[in-house]
């Protein structure tokens, strides 16, 4: 089964990476705020369901993928094309 | 206007990264494949309408969010609360 997660920063965390960029592309001309940058990971797990799927991936996200002290994640599933 | 961008390795492109984390996944016991990492960057821009804002987050990306010789992108519009 496929997978995306999106893991971003928390609100009120502070993002160095967020305000290089934000500070580049205003430096471009770009009209922008409160840029944020996080990681996207796509995956794909062995999993019987979409509950076991979840499941699986939020073991994943807490041991490995993210930091759940300052990191916000989303899984996304996407089924496998049949 | 609030937007998300996915930027991610191009298909065929090497994501050293991504092999990294699948290897550790795997090492910690979970059964994973194909794993992609990419970025993914929140921002608010100003723009009088969706297709001016994306139309600027294009040149954004092309400019400096991703690389285009080796990442693709994806612009996801959230209108902002009103």
């Amino acid at each position: 089964m496929k997978a995306t997660v999106l893991v971003r920063p928390k609100q009120g965390i502070l993002d160095p990476q967020g305000q290089a960029v934000e500070a580049s592309l205003k430096q471009l001309g770009f009209s922008v705020q409160s840029t944020r940058i996080g990681r996207v990971v796509d995956l794909e797990v062995q999993a019987n369901d979409a509950s076991a799927a979840r499941a699986e991936i939020e073991r994943m996200c807490e041991q490995l993928l993210a930091n759940p002290l300052i990191e916000s994640y989303e899984i996304e599933l996407t089924e496998p094309p049949t």
